[in-house]
């Protein structure tokens, strides 16, 4: 458990790699961006020529894509990277994708008798640099029991939280009531300030009685109230409004699955579409705040 | 101050004069319903005729009333229990009611020349036996010291919100961000498990992740998942989904006179309506689960 | 049934005077803005100093003001206009207030032996002053027939609503409903756009399918579909976003009343409150297709 | 253009199937349940025994089946239909399928060479079995025109939405469009009923304000107010809830293609979803009424 292919090098994937060569991991590295390559290549790696050329020789394979489709079109299909990975080898998918998409690259690493987990993470490109990443990951225990020094080298919480496809669904599950209490925190707090409390003080009786959640603990999304939040930046870093509109609408396709009713985060979905059109798509997503903002 | 009226022995109102009495505090009590009066007696209190009567020769009057309107109707106008209060006594205002009507009843006070702070609590029937409400606290941060020992004998934090009504305005806007987190944690639940999850485990995983909030702490809104919460007792006890209800519509009446927008506050507010239709107006808030079921 | 006192002469009294003045009525008119009776005189009215001169020695007294709280205040107390107000003379309450301050005042009258109706109209400052206002009525059917000349002076449909208060309660449901397909069309036009279609296409199909409503008919609110529609000068003129926000926040006291789930009109007053905020207060309340441009 | 294979007898296949007969058409039938090709063949249909075998020598192939992936999984692929349908045969897609799944088809036609529309429709099984259709085209308008007489034998209104796709975004946008506006009608009809109006009253109001909509004009969903809507017979008949939860799904899909922002839709889908959970799936879909009873 030696050599890692190492695939998608961007904001998290990048920091996530420098973390397993930090760990003394042997990395065969390929992104489509050749600068991404060159800088991991810099930090110790070895560039591979392709996504095949990558996944030659290894124990275990890591990759880190920006959506469903990519993750479709690089394992599946009859010439698809599956075909092209040596029995035994391991398959740690952390791409942030539909829980369908997931099943279907489990189901087709079965069919060629190679173990996977679906693996997203969360804790931002912070988490990814510092090494503290949370996994949430799908697939069999026994697994992810194998699996876990290498996640450990990239994260400090490793959630087993089910069969084929529940590492995604916890996420989505997960990033859907973030949005949801990022957004009530926002409307609320925008509510006390306009009927003449301090934010601050609201803030902390909030926290420390029955409205207390993550947002109002570490992520405070009112400029000023806590000041390593990105609110206090005028929402630069953390975790982009794009992206958690994205995560949203994952949380949708698997509602859709299912028939649930997710009236909250379908609301959520709506106003974080509203923020990207008005110009905050690449902003920290507690952002949100604008939307209320007097 | 010593001698304290309590006017209104309901759920709240009578642990919390019980929690007085134990604390040492002389009682003149109150209520329109006489077996509440004689129940405080039998811990101590001494039974008042009227409220105009229990105010008699007191330090401090205490009031803890359903509604706006009977807070209004019990102080206000030119014969109102205000105009009967001797000067120099503290009115301690513990209803949960508009902060529009708490602003009143401190102006008209202060007119008077009388203290006042307006104090809702929160903690629910439990807090307020073991003595362990939050008071959320309006008005002047020197009468709130003055009235500290007071409110310390009933219960275990008490925040200074800010001026007249700021009391009121934190507790409806703690309530809403409730209700949000407590409907999104409840659809995404259930949203997890329809797509494959054990409960218990997507609710650890959201707890310790970027979805943490005060419901998944001590208040899991799903059967089983915690022993001690409502939802494992079929949704008895706790705080009842007509109270929140009614919170929502003061949070609601807030935003109607700053003119705020509150997507998430207004959408809680309609769905409990919806639950309180169904048949949970006396079951616990938690209840809301049972709009997500499959 | 010829002498008339008009109390209100703002964007919608002033045209509704002209209209009962070319129809031959006899008018004492009344405002607080000085320049508002002089236009009302120079067109044929005669000027009282106060509205308590202005309803002395008329058969029928209309008011026309801007919210719940003025009404009350003219028309209520000891002193209030309902006492100087001889018997046998006609109430035509015709402001858009909340149903409760409307069956207040008649409750009020009725005890002074004066006949009143709740009158709102709807039709905006053109139909105020093409004389084609919509009056939806709630009192004594008999005493509507009464003044039914007086609002056919100013408006082409008259409806009986119901009792006391009801014509209040039908402009309330009528106008959220308004704000909700106004909004629902916005959407749905953008979405289709986004999606390459015509906006003038997909509103003749919609139109003229199961999506037909008013807005679609003689409203649409995409620039440049239809040429008279306020979205094609920019929303200038026509029914204003903070008024669409004031008859919902109405719509929302009267849910409050009976505990009625309106998640829709609640949705909407949320989006118009951000319209507001967005500067859109003064525009058409068809501006709301702003939220959703691309 | 005389001989036309019809694929997919069910609910509304069977009746525009026997309209075509009846307008003189030869037609090959197929559908997987053997008793809806019976029907047919009883009516003058030819049966086939595939569908590969109903594309055989016909001008026209029409199909109507339940969802995208029927409509991708009958035409795409190496040996999809389209791969066995003559050049010069004209393919009309009537299903009410995503936008994006219409548009491979379009493309994967147009590789072929095939002429191809995609034609959803609207009027429920009355408008199939009375031929009074509404057809929402998208592809070439000269196509369009050829195609003509044959929608005209099923169906009434014939809109050309625009190019490749936009007939089903155009049903998309009118069915999201649809649920708004019936919700919006039955939650301020509940809203009125209960601050005691009748019904009957406020609806004819509503439908002559500005509150006017197709439901109240011809399917009213509070039961009683008319004497022929499915409100009116327990809302057996009519359009399913189900269906109506299948194309807001649909809008969701597109509204995720574009990123637009549909807070309505989004809302009504979840409100529908927990109409379905409530038993009334197979209900008509102005059932929603019943999520707003006292």
């Amino acid at each position: 458990m030696k050599q890692i292919a190492f695939l998608g090098l961007g904001h998290m994937g990048a920091p996530m790699a420098a973390n397993l060569l930090k760990a003394g991991y042997l990395l065969r590295v390929f992104d489509l961006v050749q600068s991404a390559i060159d800088t991991a290549v810099a930090q110790g790696a070895s560039a591979a020529r392709s996504a095949r050329d990558a996944v030659q020789g290894v124990d275990v394979v890591i990759s880190m894509l920006p959506a469903s489709h990519h993750v479709e079109s690089l394992y599946l299909g009859d010439d698809g990277l599956l075909a092209h990975i040596a029995p035994g080898t391991l398959v740690l998918e952390c791409s942030t994708i539909a829980p369908a998409s997931a099943r279907k690259v489990h189901h087709a690493a079965a069919e060629r008798g190679l173990e996977m987990l679906d693996a997203p993470v969360s804790g931002g490109t912070a988490g990814a640099a510092a090494g503290t990443l949370t996994f949430m990951v799908g697939g069999d225990e026994a697994v992810l029991e194998k699996a876990r020094p290498v996640f450990e080298a990239m994260g400090r919480n490793i959630f087993h939280a089910g069969g084929d496809g529940a590492g995604q669904v916890a996420k989505v599950c997960n990033n859907q009531l973030l949005a949801v209490l990022m957004i009530g925190t926002a409307e609320s707090l925008a509510l006390g300030v306009a009927n003449g409390l301090d934010p601050k003080v609201l803030s902390e009786i909030m926290r420390r009685s029955s409205g207390g959640n993550w947002a109002l603990e570490v992520y405070n999304p009112w400029p000023g109230v806590m000041e390593n939040a990105p609110a206090s930046r005028e929402y630069e870093g953390g975790f982009m409004s794009a992206l958690m509109a994205k995560d949203l609408g994952l949380a949708q396709e698997a509602a859709a699955l299912t028939g649930n009713s997710t009236p909250m985060g379908s609301l959520a979905l709506s106003l974080y579409r509203m923020l990207l059109k008005k110009g905050y798509a690449e902003k920290d997503f507690s952002s949100v705040q604008k939307l209320f903002e007097s």
